[in-house]
């Protein structure tokens, strides 16, 4: 079964979600690691948010600071959407496994825009910051709106 | 007030907790941001200490990519130790902020050791991991016996 079903994942292409599991020691680490991970993701997010939308004055080393954190924490919680990760102290919708290729996309887009988000954040430039940040963050705000229970 | 206890944190060379709590909007952002990355920590250091005792086969791909995700995050806790931090859903102990300069020799070896632990898990040798990984899990360990409540 879990043979079949690693095949199968891997013919559709979505081996993204399935390695993950055997990383973690039981469901409940997984579920709390990808919120942790996306809770600091989120801080970091808000830093450069504050720069990008001129709540805080710009400043390159913190812009390029937390792109560096971005740039390593933004690629950790979605390993961790495995399978049997879907019940438990978690918002996360069935879809998620469910439409697994819609989410898969919807992750895709969330690292593509997070790369250039981070170009962007260590470019030294408060224009690039502010050109890049909407569409990352817009990037996150779909799969909050798709995939997570409010 | 605030600056005269900045004057006097700088004196005393005490400097980092400082700077960190004006990155969270409020202290209950820094108490969660500090506990989810350490648990996202733990779990990284977790796998490296599975190879290391040879409770999974040696792999250099997977302990390169868990130095490398270590390599940022476990510099990330120590900012969120502010003050103003010391109450609410946490464990940290009082001696934290009474006694910073025993926590900021704690958390100083920590990242010493983490250093080294980062390059023996990228070198590509099982040995040099096995080396490494002991003083480095036992300077988390230090760390959790004297500044965490049980």
């Amino acid at each position: 079964m879990k043979i079949r079903q690693t095949l199968l994942m891997t013919v559709l292409g979505l081996a993204v979600t399935l390695p993950a599991v055997a990383q973690f020691a039981k469901p409940e680490d997984a579920i709390k690691y990808r919120k942790n991970a996306l809770f600091v993701m989120s801080q970091h997010m808000g830093r450069l948010g504050a720069m990008a939308q001129g709540r805080v004055p710009y400043d390159a080393k913190v812009a390029a600071d937390n792109a560096a954190v971005l740039e390593v924490v933004s690629k950790l919680p979605w390993a961790a959407f495995g399978e049997g990760t879907d019940k438990g102290d978690t918002r996360a919708k069935p879809e998620i496994w469910k439409d697994a290729a819609k989410f898969k996309e919807a992750t895709d887009k969330l690292n593509t825009e997070m790369a250039k988000l981070i170009v962007a954040a260590k470019s030294g430039k408060a224009d690039d910051l502010k050109a890049a940040f909407p569409a990352a963050a817009g990037s996150c705000k779909n799969c909050h709106d798709n995939f997570r229970s409010q």
